[in-house]
């Protein structure tokens, strides 16, 4: 049996040796290992006291709700704030954020909150508001020229012609259903997505990429407006921050050539979208310094995007405009992306003409912009999103976006291994926007464990409700007895190797990474409530769709 | 472009030359070409035409009803069994079906119909029955020796005592719930999973295991009875060979030690059920070659199996009996498993040494039994039914049973593929136990994709309603577009190679399954209805993520 189990011990070693935990000793401390070993104690233990209690309502879901670790998250989430777990991951030093598009990345509420201090903007809707078209009609948002400003006091009274706009405050004020707070419900709900809508009434994945969709249209009129522009990016870098993430690619969509000045007129361009990117950056990083925390801020640098149902020929014009922009901003433009729905919009095959002429244009002007493409974000087999992937690895991609049908395609994997091309993991992102039912579900444990660099990211926090990247983590971290503390570390640590960064800043970001894993490994380890989680709640087989057999012992 | 495309096309070809349909041209021919056309026509027409109709009510779900290719099967199935494209894998010839336990392979209706021929049949009810409590409380039954028979007539008026044996007969002439086809209604909802079972109310791994385990312990009250078994086997038999399949090895469970008679009586071994297995068989091929269909059927193995809760001490019993019934009956035995639900029940590393001991008494006693182990049939990631992966291959297993979690471990894929171990693969079964969402959802495209040997399987028919092969054919062949009838051709064809079958017999079996094949395609290029499918039916994209712009369209 001895020699069994040395045999077996060897060929699980020869099977995870791939991932990336795998032989990284100079990692491992005896604190990191204590601490790793109280991570996991806590898991097995919040397996029962939190997620072992069946047919609990929460969250306004019906009663039939059914949890597990790795479940549904949006029905989850009031949970997974209570626990110790999520503490841990809320603390740890995430690293980069490589995927995220900058239209969704603050809470709605907030947003909502900079908007109302503009008395510029104004709101309407399409058709009439009743208590039942409230959750299928949009409010619309955009800030009016004063000589534009309407008569118009309310978007509910008899007298509302649709179409009309009406004064943001006014409307808000005199809304018939709940008031104030009713608006705010009716504007917070187009913005997010709700348990219901991902996972009843919009459960495929192009019914929730209607809704999805919805929630861009309705924020661009509150974002596109310069004022409240400069206050999204600053608040974003900030919450960023405080949720650990160090460092930043963030794609911004340049789809909208002009952006709304202060007078509602639509004349601020893409230099000036980025001279104030630029400026706020350098704010929030001096005001680091100024704290002694420049350690935690290493930078945000932008991917240019454009929608992929332009045509071929209108690509021209924004390859063009990414080139004069990263001649300006050197330091700013990461690469280049095409944005939207895989599915249903234009493969990456229909702009092989502009996208080589612009790797060409590129040489010609001296400058790099790698491609960071979306690519294989789909349930497809073998379907023009699926196929995006061979594309976007042969047009040299960077990195890959999503990739969640990579696990098909063992040629492709090997490449990634190969060129160092890591996948944009959007867990929670997948989950809610239905290619995956529930963490223990997705494709990432078999992508991890064949060796392909991965890095985690939230793609779109705003409307999914993973503000930062804490929540993600929690979601990888709590469905697999494979992932540690460790596994989590080294994808934090990791993601810095696939930035645009320079390879000097990519030591100094590591190095500055370090410290501050050396102090949450600390925090951990001497934390009040963590260390004493008893042993014996940890069942023999820490596994999470075991539960009902433990509930019962 | 044209230099790119060639690029693309060879990249695309590498990717995928592991598929068990690449590099098998002896295989294609200008007919089988052209139905595969049809195929592919049809499937796209019917992606719109069928799977187009969103919210459509069917088989009593609600009207959130999502359509879509591959989507859950309770809920689909009505609709499937109208599409051209089931008629045509319902005539495809399969080849071996080896993934089935012979419990819960034979239509519930006519399991319920034979057994209401035998007026020893009693029936009990373990609490009183209401109209509120015929979904929760089971029925069971059991063949009564005369001398056992009671007075009692009815399981519903009010003097009916709990835990009382009722004549069936009686207990279904005198239902107070409907009559006769309301206690008929009442069985068969025990003996099978519902759609709202399988995606509300049981709605996780755990819960919907207690249900499906609950249509065991309800159809075997009916089914070990020798009278009853008899007619079940054969009715197993002549259903599988009327679905395309041509040769079976059906787990049996031989965990009770001993089936009743026809009086009643436990009294008869598993000797004499191998004996009456064996002539069932005989008189079945006796039959085919009577009808000049000899080629429709090789015949039928068996793989003992037990179940994963008894002790490894209780399991050296079950290891000799194989043995004695081996040396009986070498040309029946084809393997030996452990079955049950691999998440609760014991892992195989705990009966190691009672499983090596097996190993060793096969030597001694001259004969052998390969494993053929479930293993793998799990969401967990590390967890010990994951982990089962390692002990199945380690221990020599000819084939994985399920092997779901496959997909996460590298090193054991790559075993797979050099000794030639398949996955029996059961995708409706995976769906309706929760372990995928849907077909879209399954690892099924990926492990073929890396090379891995499958088979296509049922599993559990009588349970699931997925009788035959034709519904998991139907299901993996429209969820996928890099899948064609060519794929469905090997996969049936491949099956044999994973038999144990020796190789004179496999070759044999193939030639058999040639001659089919031949006359399928011929009658698909022929068939009235098929080849008129208009080519514009068929999408630019024949995306069934992308049914909704399609629709608009």
């Amino acid at each position: 049996m001895d020699e069994y189990l040395a045999k077996r011990a060897a060929l699980i070693a020869e099977d995870r040796v791939g991932r990336l935990d795998s032989g990284r000793r100079e990692f491992y401390t005896a604190d990191s290992e204590k601490a790793d070993g109280i991570v996991r104690r806590i898991r097995a233990a919040e397996a029962i006291s939190v997620w072992g209690a069946d047919n609990k309502a929460v969250d306004g879901a019906d009663d039939a709700t059914h949890l597990f670790p790795g479940m549904a998250f949006l029905t989850a989430r009031e949970l997974i704030v209570k626990t110790k777990l999520f503490k841990i991951m809320s603390k740890l030093p995430k690293g980069s954020l490589l995927h995220a598009h900058l239209d969704a990345t603050v809470n709605a509420r907030v947003l909502l909150d900079i908007a109302l201090k503009y008395p510029a903007f104004h709101v309407r809707s399409s058709s009439a508001l009743s208590e039942a078209t409230l959750k299928t009609v949009q409010p619309e948002f955009n800030p009016l020229a004063p000589s534009a400003w309407t008569e118009h006091r309310s978007l509910t009274n008899a007298s509302y012609t649709p179409g009309t706009w009406v004064p943001l405050q006014d409307a808000r004020r005199n809304f018939a259903f709940g008031g104030p707070e009713g608006f705010d419900q009716w504007v917070l709900g187009a913005l997010t997505i709700s348990p219901a809508e991902a996972y009843r009434t919009h459960n495929t994945t192009s019914k929730i990429w209607d809704k999805f969709t919805s929630t861009f249209l309705t924020s661009s009129g509150l974002i596109h407006y310069m004022p409240v522009w400069e206050q999204y990016v600053r608040t974003f870098l900030l919450s960023s921050i405080e949720d650990g993430i160090s460092y930043i690619e963030v794609r911004v969509n340049f789809w909208h050539k002009l952006m709304l000045d202060a007078d509602g007129g639509e004349t601020i361009t893409h230099r000036e979208w980025l001279s104030v990117f630029d400026r706020v950056t350098n704010e929030v990083k001096a005001s680091m310094a100024q704290q002694s925390r420049a350690d935690e801020f290493v930078g945000c640098k932008i991917i240019y995007t454009t929608l992929r149902f332009i045509t071929p020929e209108e690509l021209v014009w924004y390859t063009e405009d990414c080139i004069t922009l990263k001649k300006e901003f050197p330091h700013l433009i990461a690469g280049f992306d095409l944005v939207g729905h895989e599915d249903s919009l234009k493969p990456l095959i229909d702009y092989f003409v502009p996208l080589t002429e612009f790797v060409e244009r590129q040489k010609e002007e001296g400058v790099e912009i790698p491609f960071i493409f979306h690519a294989g974000e789909t349930l497809g087999d073998g379907t023009p999103a699926d196929v995006n992937l061979y594309d976007a690895i042969l047009l040299g991609t960077k990195r890959i976006g999503h990739g969640f049908s990579l696990i098909k395609h063992p040629k492709l994997m090997q490449i990634c291994r190969e060129k160092n091309i890591a996948v944009e993991t959007c867990p929670i992102s997948n989950e809610i926007l239905r290619l995956t039912s529930s963490m223990p579900m997705h494709p990432l444990p078999a992508v991890i464990n064949h060796g392909v660099p991965v890095t985690l990211c939230s793609d779109d926090p705003s409307a999914f409700g993973n503000m930062g990247l804490s929540y993600d983590f929690f979601q990888v971290l709590v469905a697999s007895e494979t992932n540690g503390l460790h596994t989590m570390g080294c994808l934090a640590r990791d993601s810095f190797k696939y930035t645009c960064l320079t390879d000097e800043e990519k030591a100094q970001a590591m190095t500055s990474w370090d410290k501050q894993w050396s102090k949450f490994i600390q925090w951990v380890v001497e934390e009040e409530g963590f260390v004493e989680v008893p042993e014996e709640a940890q069942p023999s087989s820490t596994d999470f769709t075991n539960l009902r057999r433990l509930k019962k012992a």
